[in-house]
């Protein structure tokens, strides 16, 4: 799963925060919060004072005559991490957390954030800050209208409103007498003035071509012939997202914290390419890997990374179409294209075409997961022997597991903070561990541990639940329960280009069964040294119908408040089915070779299919996991493969009438054993 | 099923028309279509002449200034069948089928359809008309680029369009620089003149207390209630579909073939009840039972049914806010309110309302449906003794079956034109068999019937395949594969408020896994003798999340061409599961209570929970229509439901092991048979 940002896709926060789950956050800092009912108000040492930010603030609002401004938690390019010169949102609130959005009005100011981040909101925002328990644009827009006047001006900055963001926003306003108001000019950046970190300079490099699918070039030409294919004649693709510009051109760098990533807009017309970068990050033999010092049709011409809405604008004045993705395009370019030069599609061909992997791709992707089984084995197998010794804790464990996969060959780090929670800490949605704050790992509870690393020929994600003592019968039940579903979605058989939505309860049944259930989504796509989140392939309702050479993670939880937290996340590759009958039938390929745990496997849910899948999982383990642990010498490894990849056995379905029905003896020759 | 309009339902025709199912219809009438490529033209005696009505339409186009202007086969209410002076397409083009649009240019006149009617399309028109082999707006806004000039208008009556259909029309043609002209003014109905026929003036009249779930006045208040707590404040809700009309007011008439409905809409407000309508169709008790003679909030103020434009219109000009469905609101509405007095929602409160049935109306359906499976049961007695004579036809029959309904109690004739359809006819999407064309039924074929009935207390809908010979072994393998999809499905527990679209595959599975599947929905919602297909209950992407209370059609099949077709349909009810960890769980109660056919089930397919499933609803109809069987002194169907439910019993999973394991006669005492 890693961190997957909540505001992200509008399903996954309807997944998330519902009722439905099980995953309501434990308290674990209430001791040391605000409280702003006293006088004077109590505010804890971590509590950041906003007074001079909102009066500066303020100052400009009135400059602009804005009844409210809005900030959202956003860079230029629906970043899902974003860098510190756009952490405007934590510089004006003092809130430091991954998901919110502020809104200032001359006399008030509020913080709309999900239940993750309320007790956090409360250490860390002084008393000029309201919070509110909400999300979306429906609350704040309410709000708005009991604080704002009839015919207030609501100021936002277009760049950090998605198209579809803005739509929320104007749809909510509409009717009301209020008038949203676009500002190219961030309020923020100009308050916050020299403090503002630094754009990040270093160099962007081109991959080496052994990790890329194809080369730039070929890209170039396959958007270009989609282009001339399609039946509104685009005559360019407009892209605003970091992780298109990187896989376009197959260039990397490291903007953004877990994605190699480089801040850039591209407008690939069909005479001509222009990347908008801050070109001194090239050294010369880049420059001429980009063909930049001509103006051909395959010449990357490098213009300035601000220069994208004038040029973009320039461009628009001729008999163009620019073809954009709305789902991943900024609002302030949608703005400044007439809209019968616009062709609207949810999303970008860039992003349609990097879903689906090429042969050279998949293989890279595969090769990547096999070894990043090597670093969580090594620690599965560190922490078996260490455990019990009471010496670990969930950050030093993260930490190790992070050095673990940095000594793997093409290791660029890991691609998102690892989740390393013990115990009730597992139940809390996307707990991370801090050096202050984090839990001692124990034999007597359940340890979760998501992680994933960069690698230049892919990026991986994993999660393994474990437990080194005894389990109790509900623990056991509620692990193999969210196993089963994991296996079976993984095995199901389905028609090519169906919806994922249609398939991930397969991953549900099991604990629905019963009544248990989680609260998050079933899968993401994720992509080769790319994002871990790789939009828009998965289970959920925006995705792409299923296709061939996808890759999805799969990862059904379990979480019981105060108690326990299960996930057991693999990433997949969409394949073909064989099928009985003729057809075109897919089905997945997991490619996250790790064993589960034995120890919190009841065999006795497992349905006969169930296990020779386990079992041929675990043969295909050992035939691609265990050799590369003997090659690099890994025998403790090698050996603790061996004994958690053991074939499986279940008590036959009929023993227990067998047993019943004839005498024991009679079965004994059989051997069978649970 | 019964005749789903493919058009009704984005998602329906996606479902239906897309590639992956194995339905394409087999042409039957090939021999009699015209042909347009020969000097002089051969059109058969079918055929319509058109060249009077189309030249008289461009006249009344050129006196608009239009280009072109768009006939859909629609009427002012979405309505899923359409009365005989709404048979514009018809009338304008000779072609009768139910789905299709026509757009007539100064020089061009063009039909679009789906896969259906191609055949009938050809049968029927003359060569006046192009038929274009496609649906959805998108191919006819492309046609019209190509045909009209730059600048031409498209004219289209916004009382036939939805303000969904609009949207994709406008959007279609944004920057195109042609322009999408609303004429209230219907010029079909202009040419068509006298010919027309007259609009529906039986009586309207109020249903018997015993079959309502409330009264009039308790709908309102409970509307008006949903109103006072809205966020944003609606003064009125405006209601377009009849059933809407019909269901709020408890009255029913016969305006629409299949559906007990009254051509009107209604406008309620916080302080007064319009309904327009035909005043002159309400005796004087029935005037009374409205409280017509009075202007109070709990008054029925009948106002002309054309009045309902300028009525809306004047309302508008208050400080009024109307709260519409937009997916069940004509767009003629939607262009006389201003946007900032709209409160646009999907479906309107009564069509949300209305999909969850209370005790009352819960008890009603149930009833309906033990009483539906008389005539079912009576029938497939009656062919199991007359098919082997050799002496019944697939319309015989159906006749025959909506006679046995009509003989029931409450009824109000079939809900929809029975599907009765033999061998290779039942892969045909909504094939009904005609006084000139139909089918033997025989022994060495399956038979398909699909049915149901309107009753004073509900609406039934039921689909039965069977073969009274020997079925091949590739048939009763995909007959149990829809049965496990059917079963799958009625027995899943999910969580409360769940999507139907994230269930429905349950129903595909058993297909899937061998490379089978069908190309229709999963099922739709049915009213208290209201609407056969109550939307917006189902399994479709732009359904309700299920609720408590909630009916839905469950509709597996399996087609293939030229062969046969099976469809298994049950009506159930959505109750509370009982699960074993506490939650708000859901699964469904099949209230349909008809067995399945025994000759054509391969129990070894069955697992034990699915056979389990299986006996304990045979259990069930043998408790529920027995009786009624019995009170109704039908002693031989009697008999025959006594055999069809009698429990099935599988060779216990193990038998294969344990034959080869022990010696036969071990096992022969246990007398398990197949």
């Amino acid at each position: 799963m890693a961190g997957i940002p909540w505001g992200y896709c509008p399903l996954f926060v309807l997944l998330s925060v519902c009722a439905w789950g099980h995953a309501k956050p434990v308290d674990l800092r209430r001791e040391n919060v605000r409280n702003c009912s006293t006088s004077p108000h109590y505010l804890p040492v971590t509590v950041i004072n906003t007074t001079v930010q909102l009066k500066d603030l303020r100052q400009q609002m009135h400059t602009w005559n804005l009844s409210a401004y809005i900030i959202p938690n956003t860079d230029g390019h629906m970043s899902e991490y974003i860098g510190e010169h756009d952490k405007r949102l934590a510089w004006i609130t003092g809130f430091t957390g991954s998901s919110g959005t502020a809104v200032v009005t001359m006399g008030k100011a509020g913080l709309w954030t999900d239940s993750r981040y309320w007790t956090q909101a409360e250490q860390e925002m002084d008393c000029n800050w309201e919070l509110h328990k909400e999300v979306g644009s429906a609350p704040i827009v309410n709000w708005l209208l009991t604080e704002i006047p009839t015919g207030g001006r609501v100021g936002f900055d277009p760049l950090l409103f998605s198209i579809g963001t803005w739509k929320t926003y104007d749809m909510a306003l509409q009717g009301s007498h209020r008038e949203l108001v676009s500002i190219t000019t961030n309020l923020v950046d100009l308050v916050w003035g020299s403090e503002r970190p630094p754009v990040p300079s270093q160099p962007i490099y081109a991959l080496q071509e052994a990790f890329t699918g194809s080369t730039w070039q070929e890209k170039v030409s396959s958007i270009r012939s989609q282009m001339q294919k399609h039946r509104k004649a685009p005559t360019a693709v407009l892209l605003s997202m970091l992780d298109e510009t990187a896989w376009l051109f197959n260039l990397r760098s490291s903007d953004i914290p877990y994605n190699p990533f480089f801040y850039s807009y591209a407008l690939l017309t069909d005479s001509s390419i222009r990347l908008f970068v801050n070109k001194s990050r090239f050294n010369s033999e880049t420059l001429q890997y980009l063909n930049s010092s001509c103006t051909g049709p395959m010449c990357v011409q490098l213009e300035d990374y601000n220069q994208v809405y004038d040029s973009v604008q320039a461009y628009t004045s001729g008999a163009v179409r620019i073809w954009i993705g709305t789902s991943n395009t900024m609002y302030a370019f949608y703005k400044v294209i007439p809209k019968d030069k616009l062709i609207e599609e949810t999303y970008s061909p860039v992003m349609v075409t990097k879903a689906v992997k090429n042969s050279k791709e998949q293989a890279l992707l595969r090769a990547s997961h096999v070894r990043d089984a090597v670093p969580v084995i090594r620690y599965l197998v560190w922490l078996e022997k260490n455990v019990p010794k009471g010496t670990v804790d969930e950050f030093s464990g993260a930490k190790l597991l992070d050095k673990f996969r940095g000594e793997e060959e093409f290791s660029s780090g890991p691609s998102f903070k690892t989740i390393s929670a013990s115990g009730l800490n597992a139940a809390l949605a996307h707990y991370s561990p801090s050096k202050e704050l984090h839990r001692k790992l124990s034999s007597d509870e359940m340890y979760l541990v998501d992680s994933g690393g960069q690698y230049w020929d892919g990026t991986t994600d994993i999660t393994r639940t474990v437990h080194w003592g005894t389990p109790s019968a509900f623990q056991k039940e509620a692990y193999t329960r969210v196993l089963i579903g994991n296996m079976d979605l993984s095995r199901l058989i389905f028609p090519a280009a169906t919806s994922g939505l249609m398939l991930e309860a397969f991953a549900r049944k099991a604990l629905w069964d019963v009544g248990l259930n989680y609260g998050h989504g079933t899968g993401h796509g994720i992509g080769n040294f790319l994002c871990v989140h790789e939009w828009p392939v998965g289970f959920h309702s925006s995705g792409l119908t299923m296709g061939k050479g996808m890759f999805t993670s799969i990862e059904p939880g379990y979480y019981q408040d105060g108690e326990f937290g299960i996930r057991l996340e693999d990433v997949a590759l969409v394949v073909e089915a064989k099928t009985k009958y003729p057809g075109t039938y897919l089905t997945f390929e997991v490619v996250s070779l790790v064993p589960y745990d034995r120890n919190l496997i009841d065999v006795s849910l497992l349905s006969s299919e169930q296990l020779q899948y386990l079992n041929r999982y675990y043969q295909t383990i050992r035939e691609k996991v265990g050799p590369e642990l003997q090659r690099r010498q890994l025998l403790e490894e090698f050996e603790w493969l061996q004994q958690h990849t053991e074939p499986l056995s279940a008590r036959a379905p009929c023993t227990a009438f067998l047993s019943s029905l004839l005498a024991a003896s009679t079965l004994a020759i059989l051997g069978w054993s649970i």
